[in-house]
């Protein structure tokens, strides 16, 4: 450690579900989607690959980001576009939070909120959440520094209603209140409709879930043109060109393929049903999920056990060590033939335990 | 800017070279290679699209850097790997250098360092060059908190010997020297070899010039194993897949290619001859080039004029507003063909002026 900085010292890495290159193992551990992209994106970035992969992307990416506005119902200049919705959020941090005032986030929520708060200095206050799993707005009301919050929540799948996420931006006129929508396309509403009324309202989305593009890496945000410059100077600060020739056309693609969204959303949706109801029918307390996957545990079994079994048979699910959860399992949703294969494993398991 | 932060206040974005999605333009503005990449970039690239775009790529990153660790003759456990050089060197400005202990460069360089030490608050000298372009590596010894030079120089184009840098890196045993190889493949020879010896170097280099992969993003750290881990720490803490997987199947064959580089690195030099002749013998000043771009003046011309005249007729280059250089001119070495077009056009402008 002699050569490192304090902000190395401090860090405390994320980490993220594990990424084995096996084809044999069934992956529903990281929440990807299982279908492939729309078709069109394959079609653009082939065309892409034949032109200029020699010169520099465009480094304000205006034409994904015109494209974005155009489906989201907003101008280019309220958007930003990132490496990943995670780097949409670090640059977050660090442009719209700050290291003299405290911001609250749940105390059960994406793990990776933390690992910002530390590396950027920016004090924080974890909420406890209702014994249900569900967010009580009155908590975030009021806050010193601002609010981070992914609707639907994870790990636990959980919806907030717009009416209470609108009551915690009213009660913050004077902060930054980020809503993480990773996997709103599986959920009621966004709110992105809310940013044209708060001008200190951040809505993040990502092309890694229900565009079954995580393999490329794009992010977004939505926001007053103010935040959105905030995220800007800091990118152009830090790295001109975080989203390379392929991705911008790629991602391109898929936002302009609404079609393809709602048939593969919609079939989710419907494998998620099944599953739960096939979860529930063996006993397992399934929260009511708003994703594309379920959090679940079973009164009779140990959480971590399942995991650790379904591992050694190839199947990865997610188990977090963490007070509050250490019993429950998060079960990203694939096709309808995955979690007809996943089922047969888990009652071979349940069966010997 | 009432929500934000101090940091996005205080930062003072880095201004990239124009990117005109114009192809009526010649680019002789941002280093960019006029060759295409090795035609096994492409065949990778499809192969893998046609795999898995709704799965993360690796966080680590491994086939890659094992790929690269073989082509530097080293470990896999001594490379970093980036989306573009600017990121890793954003990474190592964090997690090498430090907020109480001032860092030093040189005067004229490139112009991303003081906007790094200004975004993550490190304190920094800047050291005039020589009279000739030329640093003086006595003025980088005995430094209070580190080194970063770019070497070859940008925007000088020149070349410091290996004996200067080791040097420097004997008079800094307990502070981190980087030095910033962009163009290192258009010069005699790499600071690589010199990492097995001092365990406080970190070279970074990037397939963005010599690979003909600026549209890909990707660059490189090669270092101790010790410096390796403070820069994954902080890019864990900050982003856990920064490159997407056409992105590291694409740098991994272009890598890979090593004839194809010597050949492309050798044509451009060739032009890169003749394009300095050709200058001199109209009169130009041409400052010895290492790189794939010449630092140029005219006793007689104004050189921002010149610029915005070459723009007018749709040849870009780049031009700074900086004391000491504001006479200079940068010019990327393109085929014979666009330095044959190049030099009918300025020469049609000085018959003017």
């Amino acid at each position: 450690m002699k050569y490192w900085s304090e902000a190395a010292k401090r860090s405390t890495p994320y980490v993220p579900g594990e990424q084995f290159n096996d084809p044999t193992i069934m992956k529903l551990n990281t929440n990807e989607n299982p279908y492939p992209p729309s078709p069109n994106v394959q079609e653009a970035i082939k065309q892409e690959m034949n032109e200029a992969l020699h010169l520099y992307p465009s480094p304000t990416v205006d034409s994904l980001r015109e494209s974005i506005a155009k489906q989201e119902g907003t101008e280019k200049e309220s958007v930003f576009v990132g490496n990943g919705s995670d780097e949409v959020l670090a640059f977050a941090f660090m442009g719209l939070f700050s290291p003299t005032r405290t911001i609250r986030f749940p105390a059960i929520t994406y793990s990776f909120y933390p690992v910002y708060a530390n590396l950027f200095q920016i004090p924080y206050e974890e909420i406890p959440l209702m014994n249900n799993f569900t967010i009580d707005e009155k908590d975030f009301f009021h806050t010193k520094g601002g609010v981070i919050l992914p609707n639907p929540n994870a790990p636990t799948s959980i919806f907030t209603s717009l009416e209470k996420l609108e009551a915690i931006i009213q009660h913050n006129p004077d902060n930054v209140v980020i809503i993480d929508e990773a996997y709103i396309d599986f959920a009621p509403e966004s709110a992105v409709t809310l940013t044209h009324k708060y001008e200190q309202l951040l809505v993040v989305k990502t092309f890694s879930k229900s565009r079954s593009l995580a393999g490329l890496r794009v992010g977004y945000a939505i926001g007053h043109p103010n935040l959105i410059e905030a995220l800007t100077r800091i990118k152009d600060s830090f790295n001109s060109y975080t989203i390379d020739r392929l991705a911008i056309v790629g991602a391109k693609a898929a936002m302009e393929d609404a079609a393809y969204l709602k048939e593969t959303t919609w079939k989710i949706i419907q494998t998620r049903k099944w599953t739960q109801e096939q979860m529930e029918k063996r006993g397992f307390h399934v929260l009511p999920s708003a994703t594309n996957f379920l959090f679940v545990q079973h009164p009779d079994y140990n959480g971590e056990q399942l995991y650790e079994r379904l591992k050694a048979k190839k199947i990865l699910i997610r188990h977090f060590r963490k007070s509050g959860i250490e019993n429950y399992m998060r079960i990203t949703i694939g096709t309808d033939k995955m979690m007809q294969q996943f089922l047969i494993v888990l009652d071979e398991i349940m069966q010997k335990t």
